[in-house]
């Protein structure tokens, strides 16, 4: 399983479409790191991109905890992750835990939009990652309940994926066989006929 | 108020930023739309972007329902907007509902990811409309009952945004003079420092 990070791109990227922004068929979710640190000027582009995604009447929800590597925010993003995650993700140089504002500290209003916004800016803050070389993996396999403490979280703050950012590494990196192996399957979605129709009238949808 | 979409776009694009993808800074949402239909090959390409968003456990959870002009999908997703919503957004040629499975009807399991995952598919979706010189707007002002009950979208599907999607058109196309006043007004974002941070100690983080 010596395959170089060239190698293993080929057999992830999704098959190109004219007309299709390439960056959505070759972004993907890797698991195995490389030891390079991400400098702070490369950082802060990953966010200036998420800066500018749409929210629901431009709330701008979304707050990002950055965590780079030996820094206790790291160390503390780790700690909330399930043991699955905890084997490969500690490698990355930059663990992000993303919240979003749930309930307005002045009006004690619930935004129902805030996870969807959330998800809206994390889209745009792992695409741009994409653009600059940089690999993000999101995890939903963390304790809230440790972030939360952790992190001292205030409650109004929903909580969002941990983001594992960083450069690519080599699959072989892995120390786990089973790791490898999912590292080097095929990405699949379903077809476009099952995601986007006119009406209710396709059970696959309802799947 | 006799600006071309060239000018209205100089207004509204964000300052570029060295290494930064032009895409995140220029996408806006405008109001105003041209008569002209989106075919659909172009529609197509908006829907094969959404399908290859990450999403929890791959679970892909996101279902669009697409009404193009003069169909009832676009009348019925149109019927469920609010009267500030109606007064512009009837003019654009796709009207999309996007909705997410939220509970699944085999394991009657919750995901609580249904929305944070449709909120980025909806990002990969108006990102690639951008590209092709599309513009999107999306909308949370509209009646989740009356989209559910007209459009029969089942119980266990969560509702996202309503989103208008067409070729932009001159802002004096809209007759009210407070919406075309909005589609000149410069697009604000909160600074980096406030949405981007290793530990909760800025206070205007949390308003």
């Amino acid at each position: 399983m010596s395959l170089s990070v060239p190698e293993v791109n080929h057999l992830k990227h999704a098959p190109h479409l004219e007309g299709v922004l390439p960056l959505f068929h070759e972004r993907w979710s890797p698991r195995a790191f490389d030891k390079r640190d991400v400098s702070p000027a490369e950082l802060a582009k990953v966010f200036e991109a998420a800066r500018w995604a749409p929210s629901s009447s431009n709330a701008q929800p979304w707050r990002f905890l950055v965590g780079t590597r030996n820094s206790p925010t790291h160390s503390k993003i780790y700690e909330a992750l399930v043991d699955a995650n905890k084997e490969w993700a500690g490698h990355a140089p930059v663990l992000i835990l993303g919240t979003s504002l749930a309930v307005s500290p002045k009006t004690g209003k619930p935004n129902a939009y805030a996870l969807y916004d959330l998800g809206a800016a994390t889209s745009y803050l792992t695409l741009q990652a994409a653009s600059q070389g940089l690999v993000a993996h999101q995890m939903a396999g963390f304790s809230h309940e440790t972030a939360r403490s952790l992190l001292e979280i205030p409650e109004n703050f929903a909580l969002g994926s941990v983001i594992a950012l960083g450069y690519q590494g080599e699959p072989a990196a892995l120390a786990n066989p089973k790791l490898v192996e999912r590292e080097l399957a095929p990405r699949e979605r379903k077809p476009l006929s099952e995601i986007a129709f006119s009406a209710w009238d396709v059970p696959a949808n309802l799947a």
